[in-house]
């Protein structure tokens, strides 16, 4: 059994700290799904949703995992065979390209080396090309979670609309919603998914889809099977407050305090409480001498930071002491970055003493691990927090 | 706002009281899905779950509501145009054909009154006659929640079994499973698909499907698509302790305290404390002249009682009433039941006096709604409690 | 250990049933007592309290069971030797008549049966007598937690104002205050004595004293030792939003929480409900053909029920009975009552269900225990719960 | 209202931050205090506390502030106008001076630089002239909360041993026990006075006196009068796993689970881990070119660290910065010492990476508050948790 002696660092990027009022709310009695004090509840969380999203469209809410609400985004809007854009932006992007496939699509899928975000000239050549429109989606992961690089969406919308191409949108903001600045309706995103365990500050155990108009008139023709994803009775259903198979109550609930709690600090701030949390991480892996993983600095993520270890070194075994001597959990290297990386999770409940905690672990898990680290990053980091 | 002046009576047939000491196992600190402590937990519950089901084989848990794990029985085992056979025994026997269909499956679904469980004797001859073995599955609502009628499973099998029929039998156990006497492996079931929300004494988010190596070798060749719901990742993955997908860790942690709630109980125990309620409640119906809607002795339901009210009298007055005076949630009638049937749940984490303050409510509620009853049903119920 | 598969129903006089949103509350981290978002709640506290007790002098808070609140009343505004009028209405009149004594004051005890309140008549005489305004203060248990009898503290009041004497008035409501009718200051009351855990809906752990100007008076020049419990330097601490020494934090939040539910709900309402619930016990009781052992229909309690077997009967029997077959506390026969009552608690977080699962659970205890009693309790308790 | 976005840090010297453990333990519904099942907590929860007093001697538990267990502790062994030896250790020190004063003893008050522990030089002087043994009792702070300095416990008693002198040894351990090497009964003490909210690791609200046979026997005979404090009705009544009045039933369940946490990290254990935090913070305060309050080596304290700032400096003003910018709650300087020092508390439920955090929030606030400090108190105190 693990002796815990004070709070645990759950640094990885996501399941993120869960704050206790979550928890607290989460530890409610459980309510008839099909009464009217749940009724009330259903609407508020629904109405809530939309402006961490930043739309005026239904969101879809899941008993499910963020993976689930990939698959959701899929069946709803395609047909088995059609060809979808998606870009290989690291692990998560791999998975979901895969998952596409197996589900029957014909992927494109545009090679990408894990440090950078999705390609806007890519896309750009790309969807130009398709003059037929054979491309029904085109799908990026605004963050990628495995790297730390934060994909440009804007500028692939405008690829999209400079090529008058007419495919649908769909961005995966698993790690970046509610943590990292996203318009769904401003950049014309027809399904947004993500999953609650990150920026929403919940437990996991809720996807979610934020669904266009466009999106939702694709859906009544798309011909992937769907039964549990199918968005019509849900929308249906979620009209008079109500799901079409029972809600996770208890998650509802914990979302509910969580939506409240981002109300109270503000969207933009939130944004800003992580960008400059970021700032300050990326200021001590400097001071450490070590690499981002991230090579475009406008693509630097606000929930993570991918560390990039000199060859030789084993990530993991710095991850390793640092669970041992700190009782703090960093993110391992996914995919071909495994072991090569380790990532600090900066997302979700947090502030600043908790990222010096987090980085003062990470620096003495470097020095215990024998990785050759200058001495100043930690106090860059501090720095930075203290005077931005 | 509700102003609660007492506990709630969550007496639908499910979601079921949750128990404070799951409720407080499930307001722990997230914790890393990837790390040591987490691959212990898994262990913990996988291993535990196997009793409650009854089986040796493996349990596929997964963050979904329990209509998500009938989708994953099905995808998992079956490919486009598979023949199955299906039994008309209410609601959610006939929403399980109705996803069936929905996914491509070619469905027998044997007529029934919603008053009586699935006919061993229509499933032998079907099955008998079936000699191109053209039914790859037979589907089964082990306790039909909208009527209170619980079919006997192990007559089914002795059909499958007499035919000489190697169709797979899935088991819906939502509402029966930790409630209702239930042997996945004895009684050669394929799959046992059940939810948390009622036996199991959690709030609703997780899915479960017990599978034997039959169903597992048939989802080798299955041709449904799956990517969700695929127990090959999910298999692989836990054998190391862990998940494919982000798992609902809190709801792991609710669960590893109701099957040690379970455990400490002893599932035996369990199954008559739910007979000798559901007796005690029938006894009840009975003083009030009014009918159980279940019309076998041999299939009344341990889990709940839907009670069938006089023509003319409208049951959902009734639940508004007890609703609002007595801050107490009955389980409506659904489908064709709407407004002829309440149903009274009497499962999960419950007692005498929880049932006697139940059947009170219900008492007065019929008296308030002017549903002419005989007044000894509280009597007749605590008289078969104090005795038996 | 206690296998439980429902709730307890905790149905002693106090503690009560604490109402899960107060649980939920005193779960949240503790906070720097000296710091500026604790004085914040100490004012939202004590502001909260004042409407409670009915009062606009201030409410003193200690860390303490009722019994330090008995006693910080006595030391604040007595003297050694000083002379004090008690009344023996029960086990709890006692024990403070005996830590009167202990603490050096000079306590005329007027005699009772202990099934009547505090006898106004007794107390005009005495206080009429008293020419040399000998006593001090008068003492009086507001609700007899031991007997279920209230007394009618506006008549003891009516007595001093008629003798025209200057003794202060001391009330014990640790079972009467938010549950039955009381205001300190329309009753002139110089302290009002309370407890968390009872109509406060909180776990024991906080002492209450409700101070008049005449009291705060008193306290200047009273000579009895005092240190923890003196009154002067919470007042002057509490001024700022802090206290002298460390308050208890988690209480306090609980606090907060359940002043918020009372004042959702209403203080007429509260002890309406209360009122209501005593007379649907009452009606059991007669239905059982027993008697309460309250004797003066002026004086029965709101908030419990103290039920008298026949004599050679053995309340405890019955009391273990209930508690082993069916999960319920009842309250003991206290001092001279022992193994003659039985005490039913209706108060806090109650509702009509709960009660009437309470008298059921009453009834077929006594049944088992082998007591003749009418079959008509619970039904007569069903009829004023529906009708009234 | 403060919105916090992440865990606040709260670091004065208690209360501590309490382990979510304890919390939701806490959050459990409240027991019949008379019951069968209440009187087995009773049993663990006194016989677990022995072993963290080192003591086999009783335990009696109170519903109070630690100043309500420092009354409990004179007025059970002492009479009016008996003489005390106390020590100038500190602020806390002299409110219990002030205390025993107001009770009505005659203190000898041995004067103090706040800066060191109580003198076993000047015990010993003191001791061996009382020829008379006129001195009944020796009050000794074990851990001065107010300046961070530990006396020397066993030299006092190794004083009073030297002088034959028969005082009784009262020990106040409010901010030591559970953090600080402590042996109730080899060093020879007769009352050890504590509370809850520190190492103990729950919220306030209980306090403790640990009594040797002396202590008893001398309670058999002390004047001062007692009635709440009393020890001889809690002794018998624990005796059969009860109170003589209502205890706090909620935190006796989080004290059993904060009992079970000391046990399973081993009292050996952590008091290590609290010297090793306060060396890492001394060598943090070191590294800053600050002086420790503490002057004595051998005093400096395991729980808290009293950081003396420069003249003119206002120490205050730095608690204030770190506590607007940081969400960190640090102590303030109390009584002579304000606006000199604050103090870092480094006790109870608490790690390296906590503490790294707490030192890093400090650092800042320190520069942003214009105090010149070295730029290395915070490497130090790394190089310090890395190597030790």
């Amino acid at each position: 059994m693990t002796v815990r002696t004070g709070r645990h660092f759950l640094q990885i990027p996501g399941p993120t700290n869960v704050p206790d009022r979550v928890l607290r709310a989460m530890a409610a009695p459980t309510l008839d799904h099909r009464g009217p004090e749940f009724a009330e509840l259903t609407r508020r969380v629904l109405d809530g949703l939309k402006p961490v999203f930043d739309t005026t469209s239904p969101v879809v809410v899941y008993p499910s995992s963020g993976t689930g609400a990939w698959e959701a985004a899929l069946v709803n809007t395609l047909s088995p065979g059609d060809r979808v854009l998606c870009f290989e932006t690291g692990h998560f992007a791999s998975l979901w390209r895969d998952m596409a496939e197996t589900l029957g699509l014909d992927v494109e899928f545009v090679p990408g080396d894990w440090r950078h975000g999705a390609s806007p000239e890519a896309a750009a050549d790309l969807l130009t090309a398709d003059i037929a429109h054979r491309f029904k989606a085109v799908c990026v992961v605004h963050n990628e979670t495995s790297t730390g690089v934060t994909s440009r969406v804007p500028e692939i919308r405008a690829a999209l609309d400079a090529a008058g191409h007419p495919a649908l949108l769909l961005v995966d903001t698993v790690s970046s919603l509610a943590s990292i600045e996203y318009h769904h309706e401003a950049w014309g995103v027809d399904v947004t998914v993500t999953g609650s365990q990150k920026g929403l500050m919940l437990p996991p155990g809720l996807g979610f889809n934020a669904v266009s108009p466009k999106a939702i008139e694709a859906s009544r023709t798309a011909r992937l099977p769907k039964a549990y994803w199918d968005w019509a009775p849900i929308l249906d259903a979620n009209a008079a407050g109500f799901f079409p198979y029972t809600p996770a109550t208890n998650l509802l609930y914990g979302l509910e305090e969580a939506l409240r709690m981002l109300a109270e600090e503000g969207l933009a701030q939130v944004w800003a409480r992580h960008d400059r949390h970021a700032a300050a991480t990326r200021a001590a892996v400097r001071g450490w001498g070590l690499e981002v993983l991230c090579a475009d600095d406008r693509e630097h993520s606000g929930s993570l930071t991918a560390v990039l270890l000199p060859d030789g070194q084993d990530a993991d075994a710095v991850r390793k002491i640092v669970l041992e001597r700190f009782d703090m959990s960093l993110g391992t290297g996914l995919g071909r970055l495994s072991g090569k990386v380790f990532r600090i999770g900066h997302l979700g409940h947090f502030n600043d003493l908790t990222l010096a905690g987090t980085l003062a672990g990470v620096q003495m898990g470097l020095e215990l691990a024998g990785i050759p680290v200058g001495p100043d990053g930690l106090a860059a980091a501090l720095d930075h927090l203290r005077t931005a």
